[in-house]
C-alpha cells in the first residue's frame, strides 16, 4: 500500500484516457483516486451496434472497479465532478470534495446540435449506454408502429431513418439499419416490407468519411448505396422536429418526414471542462475543449492535465487531434509518465500523437481501413476492424462474448439484442 | 397463408404460456395474433441473475417476432389490452380494437405488496427487466454509496439488505446477494469490507421453500447460513420506508436500517384479469386471479380462455396451482388443443398438470430438487438446475451465451453485468 502521504493524483473519467492514466502509474509510488459518475468503463466505439441489437450493453462495458482492483495503489470513487478550487488543489464533486497534487481531466465529450439543443429530444446521440438503449428503442419501436399504422403516408414516415453525420458512428449506424431492414426483419412483420425502409445519411461536408482518404470515400459511399443507403452529402439539416426533418442542399429545401431521425454530428466537451477553464483561466475552443499546452497540461496550473476528446492539445492555433480512443489512450500514459518524470525531478518532451490508423465498417465484409500510407477496402479491412476492436475490449470474458455474437449474427443475420426497454418520452405507438 | 375468414385466435402475453398456445397452433387452420405490450418473450426464471449482475438483459429475452417469424398463420402486435367487449368478441387496446373468435388471456402476474401498494417504491420487485436493471442499479449503487459514507451507522445501512420472501425468488436472490457479498466485490472496494455486508431473508411463513419438501427446507436454511444470509422465518414485515423495514416475529418488532430491500413476496393477476373479468361476469380470488372451468376456459364464454398466473382453474374451491413455467407451458398446450378440437366439434378431458418437479439453486454448487418422490440436494441438483433452466431457454445463441457466462462466473467469481444503468428516483450517492 502506499503511505497516506503520497503524492495524490486524482482523475476525472473512466473513458479511455482516465482508465489508462491510471493503469500506467499501477506500480507508481503515488495514489491515484480514479472518479466516474459511472462505475463502468464503456467501450464507446461500439455503441452502434447496441442500438442496433448486435450486442448488449455489458458486453461492451466493464466494472471500473474490477479492472483496477488488483492495483493497490488504486481507488475508484463514483462521483459527479462539479467544479475545482485550483488555488487550494481541491477538486468538487456533487457532494464532497478530493483534494489533489495532479489532476488528470479526461471527462471526455457529450453531443453539439451546433446551437439547436431542442433537437436533442428528436435526434437522441450515441455517447452512452442510455443513448444506446433509447436509440435501440426508438428504431424497433418505429418498425413495430408502422407494421400497426393504417396510414399510407404515416406508415412510409416511420419506415424513414435519418442519419445525421457521415463519420465512422454515422456510417456504421446507417449501414446497420440497413442491414436489420433488408435482412435482420423482413420475414417478422406481416404488413410491412421492411425492406423498403428508407435510410438516410445527411452530411454537411462533401463526403462521407471526411477524416479518410478520398478513395475510401468513394468506397463507402458505393458501399452504403448497396445496401439501399440514401446518402445525402453537401446537405445540412436546418430543421428537427417530432415528425419530420427540414435538410438543405445549396439554396434547395427538402421536409422529410420521419419518425426516426440519429444524431451522429458534433460533439462538444463535457460540461466540467468549462469549469476547470474558469478556474483556471484556461481558453476553450469553439468545440468546448481546454486548451493545454503541448505537454498536455494547462499553462497556468501545469498540475492539471487535460487529456482526450475535452482536450486541445499544443494551443489554440494547432489543428485539434481527432476524437478518438487511441489519441486519449496516449495522453493518458504520457500524462501518467510526466507526472513520474516530474517526481523525480526531470521532465519529458512534448506529447507526440503516433497514429496507429484508422477504420470503418460499413456492413458485413465491408471496411475501409488506413494506416499511414497503405489503404485496405473489403473483406481484408473488414477482417481487420473485426479483430483490432475485439483485441481492443478490455476483458476476455466481452472478447469471447462478442466474438460469438458477431458469429452468430454472421451466420444467421438474427440479432437478438432488439429490445424495447425502458421509458421514453416517444409513445411507442404513435 | 391461412384465408381472411379464418378462425380468429386472439392471445394476450408472449409469456410462457401464450407463447406456447400460439407455437401449438402453427400447423392449424386458424389465424393467431399475439399481443403483447413486449416486443420479446422474457425468461423469468433467470431475472434474479440479470438483478445481481451476471447475466445481460437479453441473454434472457427473445424477440416474439423472430420466434414465430417461420409461422405464417401467426401475427405479432405490439400493444396494451385494456378490456374486453364479451358480446361483440372484440378486445379492446390502448390504441384500437381487436375481433377474435377465441381469446387466450396469458397476462401472468405482477407484485402484491398485500395492501401496501406504497412499498413498491421502498422495494422493487422482480417482473421485468426494468425491474432487474433497477434492483441491480440499486444493489450496486448501495455498495458505491457505502464505500463512500463517513458515517458508521449509515455505512452499516447501506451495507444491510433486506429480502422479503423466501419461495425461490428469494433464496435465488439472496444467495447471489451473498456470492457478490462473499466473493465478486471484497478485493475491489478500497475501504469497505463487503463480506461484512448483511444479508436478511424475511419470511412470513414457518419454513424456506414452502413449496419443497421439509427436508430441502432444512438444506436450503442451512445453505444460505452457510453463504453469510441471515434467515428470519415467521416473521413479517410491517413497515417499508426510504431508510428501514420493521419486522414483527409474534409480538416483537424490530427496526432494521436498510438501504435497499428487495421484493419476492406475494403476487397478483395482471390488470387486465379484472376487466376480463368484469365484462364476463367471472369470478376473481384474492389473489387477482380469474376463476376458470376444468378447461381452463370462462364458464358464461366458452371460447375465453386464461392460462398461467392469472388463471384459478377448476373453480374458487380447487387448489390454486403454483404460478410456475410448467403449469403456463402446459395450459398453453391445452387450450390450443381444444380450440383446434372444438372446431373439429369435439372435445377434450380436462386439463390436468403433470408436475415435472421443481427445483431452486441457493448459490454455488447447491440447489435443492424433487421429482415425484424422488428429492435431491447438491451438486448434483446443482448441475440438474443448470440443464434444465440453460435447455429452457428459448434461443440456441442465448444457451451458448448463457453457459459461457456461467463457465466465466464459476472460474474466476466475477460479474460483468453489474452496470448502474437508467434513472432512479433515489439517488446513487445518498
Amino acid at each position: 500500500m502506499t503511505g497516506l502521504h503520497a503524492h495524490q493524483v486524482v482523475i476525472v473519467g473512466g473513458g479511455f484516457g482516465g482508465l489508462q492514466a491510471a493503469l500506467a502509474l499501477r506500480h507508481a509510488e503515488v495514489s491515484v483516486t480514479l472518479v466516474d459518475q459511472r462505475n463502468f468503463h464503456l467501450f464507446q466505439p461500439l455503441l452502434y451496434q447496441v442500438a442496433t441489437g448486435a450486442l448488449s450493453p455489458a458486453n461492451i462495458a466493464s466494472p471500473l472497479r474490477s479492472l483496477v482492483k488488483r492495483q493497490a495503489n488504486t481507488r475508484v470513487l463514483l462521483g459527479k465532478a462539479v467544479g475545482l478550487d485550483a488555488p487550494r488543489k481541491i477538486l468538487r464533486l456533487a457532494d464532497g470534495e478530493l483534494p489533489y497534487d495532479t489532476l488528470i481531466v479526461a471527462a471526455g465529450a457529450r453531443h453539439h446540435y451546433f446551437g439547436h439543443p431542442e433537437w436533442e429530444a428528436h435526434a437522441p446521440g450515441l455517447k452512452t449506454i442510455e443513448d444506446a438503449t433509447s436509440m435501440r428503442r426508438r428504431i424497433f419501436a418505429a418498425f413495430e408502429a408502422a407494421e400497426r399504422e393504417e396510414d399510407d403516408a404515416k406508415r412510409a414516415a416511420l419506415l424513414t431513418f435519418v442519419v445525421v453525420g457521415a463519420g465512422p458512428t454515422g456510417v456504421e449506424l446507417a449501414g446497420a439499419l440497413a442491414e436489420n431492414a433488408r435482412h435482420t426483419l423482413p420475414r417478422e412483420f406481416r404488413r410491412i416490407d421492411t425492406a423498403t425502409a428508407r435510410i438516410l445519411l445527411v452530411e454537411a461536408g462533401p463526403r462521407v468519411l471526411a477524416g479518410f482518404a478520398e478513395e475510401h470515400s468513394v468506397n463507402a459511399a458505393a458501399a452504403l448505396a448497396g445496401l439501399g443507403v440514401t446518402v445525402r452529402i453537401s446537405t445540412a439539416v436546418v430543421k428537427i422536429d417530432d415528425h419530420s426533418v427540414v435538410l438543405r442542399h445549396g439554396t434547395e429545401e427538402e421536409l422529410i418526414a420521419t419518425g426516426t431521425v440519429l444524431w451522429g454530428a458534433g460533439v462538444q466537451g463535457a460540461p466540467i471542462g468549462k469549469a476547470v477553464a474558469e478556474a483556471t483561466a484556461a481558453a476553450l475552443d469553439r468545440a468546448g475543449r481546454i486548451v493545454v499546452g503541448v505537454d498536455c497540461a494547462i499553462p497556468t496550473h501545469p498540475e492539471i492535465f487535460v487529456i482526450g476528446d475535452l482536450a486541445h492539445v499544443g494551443g489554440i492555433d494547432a489543428p485539434p487531434l481527432p476524437g478518438v480512443a487511441p489519441v486519449a489512450m496516449q495522453q493518458g500514459t504520457y500524462v501518467a509518465k510526466l507526472t513520474l518524470a516530474r517526481l523525480a525531478q526531470r521532465t519529458l518532451p512534448p506529447f507526440r500523437y503516433r497514429d496507429p490508423g484508422s477504420m470503418a465498417t460499413i456492413g458485413r465484409r465491408l471496411a475501409v481501413a488506413q494506416v499511414g500510407r497503405w489503404k485496405l477496402s473489403g473483406t481484408l479491412a473488414w477482417l481487420a476492424w473485426l479483430f483490432v476492436h475485439l483485441m481492443a475490449l478490455v476483458r476476455f470474458e466481452n472478447r469471447l462474448l462478442v466474438l460469438m455474437q458477431w458469429g452468430w449474427h454472421y451466420l444467421t443475420w438474427n440479432r437478438n439484442a432488439r429490445l424495447i426497454t425502458g421509458r421514453d418520452e416517444k409513445p411507442t405507438d404513435s
